[in-house]
């Protein structure tokens, strides 16, 4: 594990803010919830507000900044956007241009206004299926969540469409309706799963072949289960090819102030 | 009860269509949702918006149109916003100049494109607080639920901020566990209650004199109960005098087609 897991996420986000770590966050600050970032300039904001309000099981918001601010101040008191992730990525026109540690100057240069997305992630939820005794395989494995793209069409909203892409951990199928009801009670990390047992049925033709992320094993007697992920947002913002995005790099999340448990309120 | 109990949504919402229906819309469609309406232009739906994702409590968002549509595709296939609410109230400046029975020519003439929001509504609640033997006071009397101003500030989004304004239920103390427990799963029409028990720890000092609605009996034995208010999103639209807005008049809601059961989803 992070020798940063038992630490508070303000003082590993002022060390991250301080170059001194620089690392993928998985594993720090055991029990808090990380987020995905997306951050848009003001223009493209609206539309992407509205396609989460209609994609909340892919695209649970968290928080978003004020216009032009650099803070989330409710899942991260203190926390500087620009500054607080170990590792960005910046897209141009749908193409990756870069990756930073930094991206306070594209904050302060940018031609207009930009609005920052913290949008929940799956991660949230692993802790509680383990304590309740269910596998996840990717954790066991040591490799990234298998994620698919899939047939289920997103509700579009202005510039923004697509499809869901779904992430899949295998489930002892005794275990299936323990791994839907637990994940069913955290709907701001994607709730519950959109399929359970019929890849074929969303359009997935080959589980050993994920679109993101690694394969993993699954046992005899398992069963594959899906759940909404929160790659499908940013997939969808670089499927319109918008002049300018910041993201989080893969793995280099914004660690939050909230609790897992805090989100099933 | 309405002698439209029993009908379909889409029925009904024709026959509000036709100006056949004008009276209040509470006991028709009996198990099917209805929504509070906010209606606006474009330049306000950002900040609108945006406060409805920050306090989705007070302000759960069912479904919001796409600008300059008058149509709610998801909860209300083929309706047409500005005829099939029964009445309508539009506000200049923060003030009432009129109720309408259709508001079509607000749409076809404004200087810009408008937005409507659908906000989830706690009479979808009801049902199952009635159905679990819970008893909902203002239905036994015949009268609209108590509503109060209270101390506990709606998290701003631009142009909009305010207090929260929540509904009163008495609840026999013996109930009030199921109470919360059966509200907190409906968080799509405000979810559980934010006080019980204690309405000067939320600013509320004469619980006979409610801001909004009508006073109702509280038994010995009973605990008033205070959850999230759907006036909330109008008392603070109003509070910031927007140049122009539509919405119901109180009792006058929009039909959906969407049964209560589904939004426990």
């Amino acid at each position: 594990m992070s020798e940063y897991e038992s630490w508070k996420p303000s003082r590993v986000r002022q060390l991250i803010r301080e170059g001194k770590i620089t690392e993928p966050t998985t594993g720090m600050c055991s029990g808090y919830a990380q987020g995905n970032l997306v951050v848009l300039p003001k223009e493209l904001a609206y539309d992407f507000l509205l396609f989460c309000q209609r994609n909340p099981k892919s695209c649970p918001l968290l928080e978003v900044s004020d216009a032009g601010s650099r803070t989330f101040p409710v899942f991260g008191a203190g926390s500087d956007i620009a500054k607080d992730l170990p590792r960005y990525r910046v897209y141009e026109h749908g193409k990756m241009t870069g990756e930073y540690t930094d991206v306070s100057a594209f904050f302060e240069q940018s031609g207009q206004e930009l609005v920052s997305f913290l949008i929940g992630c799956s991660f949230s939820f692993e802790t509680d299926l383990l304590q309740a005794g269910i596998p996840v395989r990717q954790i066991e494995e040591g490799v990234n969540v298998p994620m698919y793209k899939t047939n289920i069409p997103c509700a579009a909203a202005g510039v923004f469409s697509g499809n869901m892409v779904v992430s899949m951990r295998p489930i002892p199928h005794h275990l299936v309706p323990a791994a839907v009801s637990i994940t069913a009670g955290m709907p701001r990390v994607h709730g519950a799963p959109v399929q359970i047992g019929c890849p074929e049925a969303i359009g997935i033709v080959d589980l050993m072949h994920p679109d993101f992320g690694d394969r993993v094993t699954i046992h005899e007697g398992e069963v594959p289960v899906f759940w909404p992920c929160g790659v499908t947002p940013q997939n969808v913002v670089m499927n319109s090819k918008p002049p300018f995005v910041i993201t989080h790099a893969p793995g280099h999340m914004f660690i939050t102030d909230a609790r897992n448990a805090e989100l099933k309120l």
